[in-house]
């Protein structure tokens, strides 16, 4: 059974679970979606997905959507990164949330803004606001990682693939590693696991296809 | 045992926890948080929550942050409101997410910007930018509710719990009941659960506290 995720180069939501069935050894294969010619918002989409997101998976005969359940759900079908007791389940949860909440929610939509729109079309007001919010949770993660080589338990787990997608992109958004040198060590120690690759590498469609 | 939750009767994220112990029959207190004067920011707090955040539940010996992880925990604990099986429990953690990444998310950071700033330092962009987000967001919401009572299944869960909250407060953020008639019922049914309340009866402290 090979899982199929419908994706394209620049969601960084469909990277968290690409690189999941990557570390994983899971057979799969990418659906591209043709996001910038609006294919997600088509009535075709969505009747994949009504919230007309990217990324979904199929699994045998079933559909994912929502980046966070795929992940959880991966860990439980596979056995592999959803932690070593309920306790660290339940944590890595928590961090999967407020990466939904706090941290890739703020940074795809910066992200878009400042790159995928035309320059005269960007809200600044907006991006500064955003950014504002997205150094704000920059520093819990630091924080978090000065202690600690991965997010729950002693090895990596679901929560650093959600929290570290949208790190790997050259686009700017407002994050450097130099300013967060405990995230910048954790990135290379992701980026070190057998099977990790940049997610223009893992998944169809990047920046240079639009010229 | 009793469980304690640290909340403030603005706090829609609480209000999802404190909603879900009062329909469990779950012995609680509430631990009033002063927001409004800091103290979620403030040493003492962050000792409690790293991240800074408003709510936390403690169960026994064990604290949880983030709304979604205690939703999920008192589902399992109290076998209430988790759905009827494995695949409805994916589906509600689907919509979890959904409610943190563009809903609840949305609304949180809105209603604050327009009710609990000062005039002058409201972000008129940012809070248009937000609110269109949140009416593409409610028409996803409406959508879903057209052909159904609840969120999940044939019975009220923690999804429904988790996309209500926000939408029982009297402050304006963008939405209204008269633009969204299917989740107008739902709200209805909703409140006539036995042991809902509203938020400001659920919880310490509101608006007309800060004159």
């Amino acid at each position: 059974m090979t899982a199929q995720l419908w994706c394209f180069g620049e969601s960084g939501n469909a990277y968290k679970v690409a690189l999941m069935l990557s570390l994983t050894g899971t057979r799969w294969q990418p659906v591209f979606v043709d996001f910038f010619h609006g294919e997600a918002r088509g009535e075709a989409f969505r009747e994949i997905n009504p919230m007309g997101e990217v990324p979904v998976l199929r699994l045998g005969s079933r559909l994912f959507t929502q980046s966070g359940v795929m992940l959880t759900h991966l860990a439980q079908v596979t056995g592999q990164m959803g932690g070593t007791s309920p306790d660290e389940a339940d944590e890595i949860l928590r961090w999967l949330f407020w990466d939904n909440h706090k941290f890739s929610g703020q940074i795809g939509t910066t992200r878009f803004l400042i790159n995928f729109l035309k320059p005269e079309k960007r809200p600044q007001e907006v991006i500064a606001f955003q950014q504002a919010r997205l150094k704000s949770a920059c520093s819990v993660l630091n924080d978090h990682l000065v202690t600690r080589d991965w997010m729950v338990g002693a090895a990596p787990t679901i929560a650093d693939l959600s929290l570290c997608s949208y790190l790997y992109y050259p686009e700017p958004f407002g994050f450097s590693r130099d300013d967060w040198p405990d995230i910048a060590r954790w990135l290379d120690r992701i980026a070190g696991l057998p099977g990790w690759k940049h997610p223009y590498d893992l998944m169809p469609g990047n920046p240079s296809d639009r010229g």
